[in-house]
């Protein structure tokens, strides 16, 4: 049984982890993690297995990084990781031998999604991202549409503009365009509800012990 | 026989209206107008019953403000008119008693969306514009963008942001999303070939002299 | 306060009347029916001032008639009337001077979509309706897509294809195509979540017993 | 220089197979098809390095036959084809050691909805397709909706619903609809003018010499 520990429990997506978990015939939950508690207490009573983190920044660097230094391989599901700690953690995972994995989309869809605007990257000479979310949404552009350009941008010569609409009624979708000459290439993901993420998160928290270094995206496990 | 001269005859929208009168049963073409060319003396030489003004800015301006000066009802379809341009274009057409219209775009599409996107603005909290056009155009946001956005805003509480995509192998294309609890309403228009301007063109053409002031949009007349 | 009894209260839309009317100022819950009880003995008891019916067929038929019969106005939500039982009701309504209102689609966004379907079909000489729901949606073609077709067919020559696609992962989506030479013009609407339904089915309750026949739509009464 | 026959030379899709060689640096044309005109005289007279097949059944499997058979290198852009014909065409060209291509669409953009599709396929429950095609098309579904099915189906447990759309105004689009719990997936292309045919069609001219046995798609060159 695979002992997992949950950070950001009391968030809608701590909570979703934390039903996850404990609906899952392998998992046990393994204590849940709110502002303001301990986390190296946390890993000494529970002993988890793995973390997977579901805090918003700046709580996510601080508790991934621990997590990884105590040994604790991490799911992190937090998006507004710099470019810097991204590397910090990669050197940290690396170093330590402790798997981790940075997921901006748990969505089965948004990986393909990703996966396949990538793979498209080179066949169009344009491309642009349109991302579109309720109007309770904070931070824009989403993480997932930050990690999609970046990948269509390191295949092709391409500077990619994401676009953030911000509407009532909307939950969560984005939309890769390309274009050449005649003709458009759109692939289009819609996630309309958190049952979603499950299959992503469960996959991932199977993954992460078998992991050595840190990866991005549920690409390099599905 | 309704005598149509031409303003921009050598540009794709010029060129297309020339074609358009040249075609209709009603219809005489009375002369073309280049850039250096005079617009006095085409009138002089001409008579023409009206005119359609297809030059961009800042000939726009002069060209239909010269026509209505000499009493020639004038079908404009140029965009990037400024606020004040067009109020003066109005009062220069209600004192002269000659008619004007002004189209943002002559599909009969657009108009429908224009239409139903004012109808729709009272019923959503919130409201947004994308529109997608080829990489060769030049201005954004589209003039029937920012129509369409101005018509909704007039009849509710709204900002209405608008996104301009530019896109190697679209044509013409907008969308206006409009949100509320639960649900999402969209109203889209793609004008994908220079067909879609002939009904509309020729109905502009028909109906300007009927007018006795300067009407926006193809709404007044369909 | 307006007195308001919801036939079929234990379906999931009958639920979502019960929870609204319990949550409105201006109105009292006046008793729900289930399968097997009797509507008689509900009027007789609780008094109502209107029903709203959220049964499936044959069920709805016999409610909706029996409320009529006894001057109770309802709303009604259920699709599947057949013409012939459509014209009944509204004979009997007529004759009792009693409101009734058949709604096929609670959301707003609906009703603007099938008002401009209607209002664009004499501008084009081809339409069709995608309609697209949730894989457990057991009937097909969806009742909003077929009062859509209805309506565009009444104001045109046109016959309108519907085409139903039943997707996991969906909810409740409809798109209008309507295609002229070289434009298409596309309206669609998207219900993500049952909330959409709830600004509809208030404004029905208040309107209905102000009514004195049969009402198709929302139309009637926004 | 690549010397390319073009069968069926005087249709629209032919007539832009002969632009596109005589505008190439590395081809030349070598002949064009008409009805009525006899293959073996043109093979013997104009010795072409390959063969472009653009008519319509029952022609195009007779010619690809005979292209074949007298060791000429095809690319074969008709659709129609059964599964009976294409077996036959394979067992001719593997026999023979000349290579054939059998291309359902030459727009990249095609080519990769396709293959996108193929990969998303184990991923999700439930698929759908609907291609959308300009009114004057006449067969349906289309030959790239086929394909497109037949290769998901190939990959999954799935049966894929087909549903094709005639309109006005449109041109030539198609939708792959994946649905999994909570979200969807969808891969659209649209082709909007025939450029987009053009570089699809020199890569498939330039490589058929090299295959020695048939190919389906453009997935097997690029």
């Amino acid at each position: 049984m695979l002992r997992v520990a949950v950070a950001g429990v009391r968030g809608r997506m701590g909570a979703l982890a934390k039903t996850t978990v404990e609906a899952a015939d392998d998992m046990v939950f393994a204590g849940g993690l709110a502002r303001g508690d301990d986390l190296g207490d946390l890993i000494d009573r529970e002993r988890p297995d793995v973390l997977i983190d579901l805090t918003t920044q700046p709580d996510s660097v601080a508790i991934s990084t621990l997590a990884l230094e105590r040994g604790v391989p991490s799911v992190i599901g937090s998006s507004g990781w710099t470019v810097a700690q991204r590397e910090a953690l990669a050197e940290l995972s690396n170093r330590m031998g402790v798997g981790a994995i940075l997921v901006p989309n748990f969505a089965i869809g948004a990986v393909l999604m990703m996966r396949f605007a990538e793979a498209a990257a080179r066949f169009f000479p344009t491309a642009e991202i349109v991302e579109l979310h309720h109007d309770k949404k904070k931070d824009a552009p989403s993480g997932t549409s930050l990690v999609t350009a970046e990948r269509i941008e390191a295949r092709s010569g391409m500077t990619v503009p994401i676009h953030s609409v911000r509407l009532r009624g909307l939950v969560a979708h984005q939309e890769v365009l390309f274009g050449g000459d005649g003709e458009t290439l759109t692939i289009r993901h819609d996630s309309l509800s958190r049952d979603s993420f499950v299959p992503g998160m469960l996959a991932a928290l199977r993954a992460v012990r078998g992991l050595h270094e840190l990866a991005v995206g549920l690409d390099a496990i599905i």
